[in-house]
């Protein structure tokens, strides 16, 4: 099936980094990306999708690459002037991103589903890769830590992801259908992949929605994971804290047990490369290979790397 | 009462430049504008009260005196990557300007009143003046035309008052009370100042408002109106093709007839002083005075003459 569909499982900075490179290696058509909307919030009134936008805003070519979130180049008028009239301005939203979240929460508000106003949203600037949310219907992590219950964002960007985490819960996720055609792409894809995104809260709220770790497990394309950590540090963001705070190794090894009911090959780094023979005996194939994506070309030779180990490249 | 409160009815631009100079000539705290809230329209979603923004605006000295309307300096990043993702942007808001609409609308929902809004923003943006919409009840001017009985801005910006206006509907007037403070701030006036204001659009959705005709027709203060016609011609917008849509002649004297149940001093320009008489014979005085409000120094004449005219210069 050489055009079937590439579907990659993404959360946020991590995941553009990879379908950036991967976008430059496959016709971007062939790309199907399920998004993480657990970490959706509302934000001033606005319903905003972070994880969702920034691999919007990277296969449209409009990233920030230094920031990692928000459009390149973008002002800050409107926040500073609500900073200035004393409201609180913790969460970064840039003048033309705000754009986007007007047109998402009117949308929504009109009934429209999330996947299709991300639809229109991708059709409007020009992505030819397909992007749906995992899921059309409120899913939010909560964050449990030693103040509480937190809502995502209040814990990672207002409290900097600061402090122990007890434990996550993925609210909604019992009620979470899959979005239009996710389950199909799984079933019919060429390959699976999911990207170095943080197993809890980027991927893990994508599996939480009904059936589709179970698609994971049934689909007869292989399913190929990368891992977000590399010598026991995070590629990006709280991922290696987490995994121990949650009673896991915070190592490759780690990350490939949380997916070995459904990855048959998992990526790990050269720094990792020990830890090949502990995943191996978890039934899964390891591929080690440089997963550290510094510039264009070693993106583009991580996803060449990736898909050559899966036999499609 | 020389420290009782000057009350000022008020739409939009024409009646904030004439608070302009009424602020530079009595002390600012002294100042209780009662603003127009009929062309108040959901943009992209958010709650936007044009007439409001201008004279808070206005009072905080961040008026952009060339276009009327917004913030001084003001950019447009968030309107224009709207436009590019195939919105329709006819209504202009600036980036600074959109967090006002933000944060009104946040407030909004969270259940509290325009007033109390209104009250916020002015003291964030440290107006001095007391600022109240006349109504905290949704109170929206509808304008019918050849093509059918549209929502104010849409005719007024989007259509550009193109058009004939067969008639006026002030929706939800009938249920509107007045907000916290209005009817005591007339009661207890020094003096009531009709800016030069459209009538129909600025300054009939206040009258609409339930007992608020009847508070003015009660005071025991002066009430004085400003024309907003000179020569025939409206100082600002549509006025004067109004009037003659309406049925009513577009001079001073047109404009006087429709406040001669509660105003005692019409204040018009040296152009149209051959119509003082036909103003007298409806029992108001009528004061001439060079009314055209060209740079600071003239705004603030026009003010002292109003001033002095109802004897609290």
């Amino acid at each position: 099936m050489p055009d079937a569909r590439i579907v990659a499982l993404a959360g946020g900075v991590g995941a553009a980094r990879f379908l950036q490179g991967l976008a430059d290696v496959i016709p971007r058509e062939r790309l199907f990306v399920i998004g993480n909307v657990g970490d959706d919030a509302e934000i001033h009134g606005l319903h905003v999708s972070p994880d969702l936008d920034t691999v919007m805003y990277t296969l449209a070519g409009l990233n920030d690459p230094k920031r990692g979130w928000g459009i390149r180049g973008d002002t800050f008028r409107c926040l500073e002037f609500l900073s200035m009239i004393g409201v609180e301005t913790w969460f970064g939203l840039g003048d033309r991103d705000l754009a986007i979240h007007l047109y998402r929460t009117g949308r929504l508000r009109e009934g429209a589903k999330l996947s299709e106003v991300t639809a229109e949203l991708c059709a409007a600037l020009l992505v030819d890769s397909a992007l749906v949310p995992a899921t059309d219907q409120r899913l939010r992590t909560l964050v449990e830590t030693p103040a509480g219950m937190l809502e995502f964002q209040d814990w990672f960007v207002r409290r900097g992801a600061r402090g122990h985490v007890r434990s996550l819960r993925l609210e909604g996720a019992a009620r979470a259908r899959p979005a239009p055609g996710v389950l199909e792409a799984i079933a019919g894809a060429a390959a699976v992949l999911v990207c170095p995104s943080n197993p809890f809260i980027s991927i893990g709220p994508i599996l939480a929605v009904r059936g589709l770790r179970e698609a994971l497990r049934r689909t007869g394309a292989p399913v190929a994971a990368i891992s977000p950590i590399v010598g026991g540090r995070a590629l990006k963001g709280p991922a290696a804290r987490m995994m121990k705070d949650l009673g896991h190794a915070a190592t490759a090894a780690g990350v490939a047990g949380l997916y070995r009911d459904f990855v048959n090959v998992f990526v790990l780094d050269q720094k990792d490369r020990r830890l090949a023979p502990e995943i191996e005996k978890m039934e899964m194939r390891a591929v080690v290979t440089n997963t550290i994506m510094r510039g264009a070309a070693r993106r583009r030779e991580l996803a060449q790397a990736v898909l050559e180990a899966l036999g499609i490249a």
